[in-house]
């Protein structure tokens, strides 16, 4: 575990030097009606249908070591988002880019989280018709995420899967438009937490593994990577698996995945923008395999982090302060 | 129709009385964080669960005529819904019931809609794990808000059953949390629109009725009224129609209703805290009955009304304010 060392290593130095800067947008930044705030201080009108009815879809692309990771396939999904529940970003998308970088670079941070929000905007004391609202944009940017602490990745992670709750169907709430109706996967992950678990799996009605709250789960069997098709975010860290899977000559396949395939299955790992790639080597009390990251996860991982080497996926911030 | 001209001719003139007034929060107020604010000046913190991942229970009581109705079960209601997602109000009811009245004495409005919503809290920079956060609790009251206008109620409405989206079932998001998760209703009302018609109705993936927008859903055959016992809301309004049923000598049954008896049946009518009775007669396109409200949902209409005279479901609020 070579790279893991020596990517998690840098990383925590960047993170120990932006500690000691001084930058007031440091802990993070958000852009709210024209104006910067520090994060902390950011609020939105209570009557925004994006909170009052979670009208809204969101994006949330990463920053790592300095470089905007596939932010443009990020601002495509929002697009496409919004376009199936008939929501438009209110920016235009160079705008919106200049002043997502603008902000990175005020935090100073190396290693962040933006998330770009819209929503269906403010609706008046009558009535809340979804064609009559002017949609607002919010954005902001925190420190970079992590869905499985860096220091966990070698031993992974404790999953479960979830018995009483299920994902929400597509033909409810499509999952595609990235949402924040968390309603069952905040159920399944105290579901989980009950039984010492911390990564929960939802099927849906029929018995297929879908996803869990904010990642996209990989199963191995054989050698090859099984990832589901349906009733899931088409994660962009899925798409990365699929992108250097493919440059990497390992078999990858999208498709219905019974959820029976978790117990069978040699190696198990999750991927989020909020991480990257997310060994998982406990299910349901047991170990999965040998209990350990497996060879193949542990090639994702490397060829996921070395992606962002890649100027074909990244480019750099310009950051004003140091 | 008497009753119906008395009570909305009353309402209107109680409302024309309200916008002669000054109050600085007569157009509506906002409880945020101990402090009061007029409402469309609220704001809550771009970082909190309630917004981010929607993570929140709430409810709805009404004031009419200067008098909250069944306050005390909506809170009961909230305390439930918060129960079966582990959240607790930050205040106690006495408290939270003598701060709501002052609220709506500082409108001056005498037919209000208040708001209560309690949300999972902040979430920190690195986490949002439900049990680790400080629930928040965000109050405000606005106008007596109307699903279907009262110059509407002698005609009815028009409704149509969604075809392409199904309620978000039960083992996903459990509907008798009051939530504000509205992916799929928000989905049937622009599906609906596009078809000319006002309100959708939704039914389960197995076809069965269940509610809609901010409604429930009452049919009535043979003399009968007939309302869907599973994946709905057990709305408060749709409680008084239970109530004032059994008071009356109606029948009413509390069951699976497939959605074919939408078809089948003389009239039909929705139950809304906003609103109250709201007769249908109109659907898809076609007229239900003779296309007019019908005997029995006048007879639930006035009742309805006539329990805003009852001292057993209402209280009076004292005024400071004219």
């Amino acid at each position: 575990m070579a790279s893991m060392d020596k990517i998690l290593a840098a990383y925590k130095e960047r993170v120990a030097l932006h500690e000691a800067g001084t930058s007031p947008f440091a802990k993070g930044i958000a852009w709210i009606e024209n104006k910067l705030v520090p994060l902390h201080e950011a609020r939105i009108p209570i009557l925004d249908q994006g909170f009052w009815h979670s009208d809204l879809a969101y994006d949330a692309p990463a920053v790592w070591n300095g470089r905007f990771f596939r932010l443009d396939d990020h601002i495509d999904r929002l697009d496409a988002s919004c376009d199936k529940i008939l929501l438009k970003s209110p920016l235009p998308r160079d705008e919106m880019k200049r002043i997502l970088c603008d902000m990175v670079s005020k935090t100073g941070l190396r290693d962040a989280q933006a998330v770009i929000i819209v929503t269906r905007g403010l609706t008046d004391v009558r009535g809340w018709d979804p064609r009559k609202l002017v949609n607002n944009l919010y954005m902001f940017v925190k420190p970079y995420g992590w869905l499985m602490q860096p220091e966990n990745h070698y031993a992974g992670g404790s999953a479960m899967v979830a018995r009483t709750v299920h994902r929400i169907p597509p033909g409810a709430i499509d999952p595609t438009v990235k949402n924040l109706q968390w309603g069952d996967l905040i159920r399944s992950v105290l579901e989980v937490q009950d039984c010492g678990a911390t990564y929960p799996f939802l099927t849906d009605q029929e018995g297929n593994l879908t996803e869990g709250p904010g990642f996209n789960i990989h199963l191995v069997q054989d050698g090859v990577i099984y990832t589901p098709d349906r009733g899931v975010l088409q994660g962009i860290t899925r798409r990365s698996v699929l992108d250097l899977c493919k440059a990497n000559g390992v078999e990858i396949r999208v498709d219905v995945v019974p959820v029976d395939m978790v117990y069978q299955c040699e190696e198990i790992f999750l991927s989020s923008t909020a991480g990257g790639i997310l060994p998982i080597t406990k299910l349901d009390g047991v170990p999965v395999g040998d209990g350990k990251p497996g060879p193949i996860t542990m090639k994702v991982w490397d060829a996921y982090w070395g992606m962002h080497d890649d100027a074909a996926y990244n480019f750099q911030i310009e950051y004003t302060s140091p």
